[in-house]
């Protein structure tokens, strides 16, 4: 399934994974930065016409789920990525603190509203992995509850999956050092006050806690049929090349065909 | 409120309007082709950055309304105006036949489900004012139920208005010898062919049915605080120059403030 430049990015389920290992700086996939930007351009525009495919069809649907730590750039992919295709056939749904009526439900009962309907890209902003990753690392939840979500994850995405829609996972991995830079933007740039909440700080005070807590997400949620891709995300053109390219080629292994006339002859219709 | 601009558009609230006097092929609010595309991108732009400060500030919302017959370019005016703003903000919502669940309800109850929450710009493709279009040209209500609707949409739209939803609504004016151009290109080109349904020739057949409807419709519900604007639709480039124009000057009347830093002093934040 997973071509060779994916598989470059893409966790093997049940096979440890080190993030401390892997470079957020890491440019080796791409021969240029000149290059992967003008790729960035034709893969956001073959996606835009994949979409319009995809949902002339309506079978189907793709999901993309972005997680990282803050200011790793989960809006700028969306907006590299999917801005060409817009806001039609585009759903993109961000995760916040749950509300009241959301908590008074399992944690998978809000996102499984959110599922793109078939026609749809449905992109997660944050996603039912902060269960098992802020409410972990914080103490939010039970162990044994936590513990069991991973499958209960699994079970979820493998429904979806059995029911047409496609999933992509992606983490986008920064630096701590790259994390401090952006931070900084946010609270000396007044237009960009609003996306700084001191909290913020406790957790990047908690970041080894929280590579602990996604290095045994990837590993335990990673099936063939909804594997999680670690991103290089200090750079934001590595970010958007890569998971342009990897939208791109799961769209086109997806293959979706322009229906034919239902019920109706082309030759025969007559428009007076 | 209006710009001179919008006033060339804007149906004024109780007084008769005759579609048949407004040229649907109509440019002469527009120097010349290439100057207006040039405005559309650089509109595109401005409503992008105004939507940024929209998101920001969180107070208050844009409701894009936007009607026609088929063929009248609601899709394409989406993207022309909002795909530069991108899927983050934007919420396209299309008006179908109704669901069972949405029948067992008043017809505005699916419509008050999609309206735009703060921060955010909503667009209806297609809108509660299909109750009071093809439900009256096709009767699928009492006539006297069809009535008590035009004050039902204008109490609601006046809800949505006092509560910080700002509305534009837009009537997509075409021809009948350019939607028969469109409708004949989407029985000859097979990727087009899912957008068309023997049914849309019916519709068709009832073209000064359906024209009457509109002209009472936007008789009846164009308050100043939720205007109807005609749009002569039968050349893209007028139809979104003058959308993205009316858009962006809307926004700028709102004139969207990025807020101050909540409960933290910018100069006593230290990121370690």
């Amino acid at each position: 399934m997973a071509s060779p430049f994916a598989r470059r990015f893409t966790v093997e389920g049940g096979k440890s994974v080190s993030l401390a290992k892997i470079d957020p700086r890491d440019e080796s996939a791409f021969e240029s930065k000149e290059k992967a930007k003008a790729e960035i351009a034709k893969d956001a525009e073959a996606i835009n016409q994949l979409q319009d495919c995809l949902y002339a069809e309506g079978r189907r649907s793709l999901l993309v789920v972005l997680q990282g730590m803050d200011c790793s750039g989960k809006d700028g992919t969306v907006r590299a990525v999917f801005n060409t295709c817009g806001p039609i056939g585009v759903e993109v749904t961000p995760f916040k603190v749950p509300s009241a009526e959301e908590r008074a439900h399992d944690f998978l009962w809000r996102v499984h509203k959110a599922a793109p309907p078939k026609g749809i890209i449905g992109i997660f902003n944050r996603s039912h992995y902060e269960d098992v990753l802020v409410v972990k690392v914080k103490k939010l939840a039970k162990p044994e509850d936590i513990e069991r979500r991973y499958e209960e994850i699994n079970n979820f995405e493998k429904l979806l999956s059995d029911h047409g829609t496609r999933i992509l996972k992606f983490m986008l991995h920064i630096s701590k050092d790259e994390q401090a830079e952006r931070l900084r933007e946010r609270v000396t740039d007044p237009k960009k006050f609003w996306k700084f909440n001191p909290s913020d700080l406790e957790d990047r005070k908690l970041w080894p806690h929280f590579m602990d807590a996604y290095e045994t997400a990837l590993k335990r949620c990673s099936p063939a049929h909804a594997p999680w891709h670690v991103i290089p995300a200090d750079r934001n053109w590595v970010r958007n090349a890569a998971i342009a390219r990897i939208v791109r080629e799961t769209l086109e292994d997806m293959a979706p065909k322009y229906p034919k006339p239902d019920g109706w002859d082309p030759k025969k219709v007559v428009i007076e």
